[in-house]
């Protein structure tokens, strides 16, 4: 049996995957030292991550791009997503390109607002709020993105985990709380800034 | 002299800030095995990182929430940024409530939409994408948001270069290429649905 996959090793698994992404299309092999640079990380922890997949590299080679792509997609998996949210930010997720080329299909849009509900976004319907339990159930949703203003989140991730969706992925900027068996993540839209800013401050 | 902060750390920083806004206000200190358990890395890790800022906690007590946050504040920084692109996600950036709560401040808002321009976006006018060299030099622009379809993000990024921003937020899914003077960072909003993904696959 193999080792479970620490946590920080699956969080860097989407980052390989976006530096194998950015590769030439002519890229066969990449070294572990260059998916490192790429990546932000050291070389040996390169390795050390791919290990857990079961992948090793040819010594003085590297890395056979395509299957290693393969193999973190297959780790990673894919699944359907119901956005909650149906203002810019939720539309901005239901036109975000990279869901559908990871396999993430949005298989449902969920609003309050009686001007949105009946709108399509990406070819999306957007459907009242009170239709987002079934819509979990029937369309086998697996993850909630939660795109709502602060103030309306908590409900929604109530709502979410009582259709038994166990996954939330919360862009709204407040902490929410489930049962521990619901897995939320935090997206803060900054964060990325604040790190461009510390490099300016430090130039 | 301090040491120079390493890449990794820079990029907790930011998570660690979001953890202490996340503490009941009434929360004075904060020992390194919360902050660490909330940030999903080790004690030891926290405590290196913050010994970066100079900050080293009390024994047995930890670490005062309050000068800890302005430390890292300081440490990050804030400065005054452009988004290009006033679809749904520069829209969703512009009323983004974490740039205001970091201090990043929208100087401006760019597309090349004739439709769009003159429009408000909560409170800023679109200006046409021409008027940006001079908006970034005259508004002291540091950093420039890229949230335009993926074709056209590359001449944004050329013009941002050009009027002498040394930093790029990059949303759309496209790698961009400027000199060595130009940081950038590209935000793939997937990235934590895969992480979300494979915890649902391996429950």
């Amino acid at each position: 049996m193999k080792d479970p996959i620490p946590r920080v090793t699956v969080e860097r698994l989407p980052i390989y995957l976006q530096c194998l992404d950015e590769l030439p299309n002519s890229s066969d092999w990449i070294s572990s030292e260059r998916l490192a640079a790429m990546a932000g990380v050291n070389p040996a922890q390169v390795r050390k991550d791919l290990s857990y997949l079961g992948s090793y590299g040819v010594r003085g080679v590297g890395y056979d791009v395509d299957h290693l792509r393969q193999q973190i997609e297959r780790e990673l998996g894919s699944c359907r997503v119901a956005i909650v949210g149906a203002g810019n930010l939720g539309a901005a997720l239901a036109n975000y390109p990279g869901f559908d080329e990871r396999g993430f299909e949005v298989a449902g849009m969920f609003d309050v607002d009686e001007a949105k509900i009946g709108t399509k976004v990406n070819g999306v319907v957007v459907e009242p709020i009170s239709d987002l339990p079934d819509a979990v159930i029937d369309r086998k949703v697996a993850i909630g993105i939660i795109a709502t203003p602060g103030h309306a989140a908590q409900e929604v991730a109530d709502r979410l985990a009582e259709a038994g969706v166990q996954s939330i992925l919360n862009f709204a900027p407040v902490v929410l709380h489930c049962g521990d068996d619901v897995d939320i993540r935090r997206v803060d839209l900054s964060t990325e800034l604040q790190v461009l800013s510390f490099y300016l401050r430090h130039k």
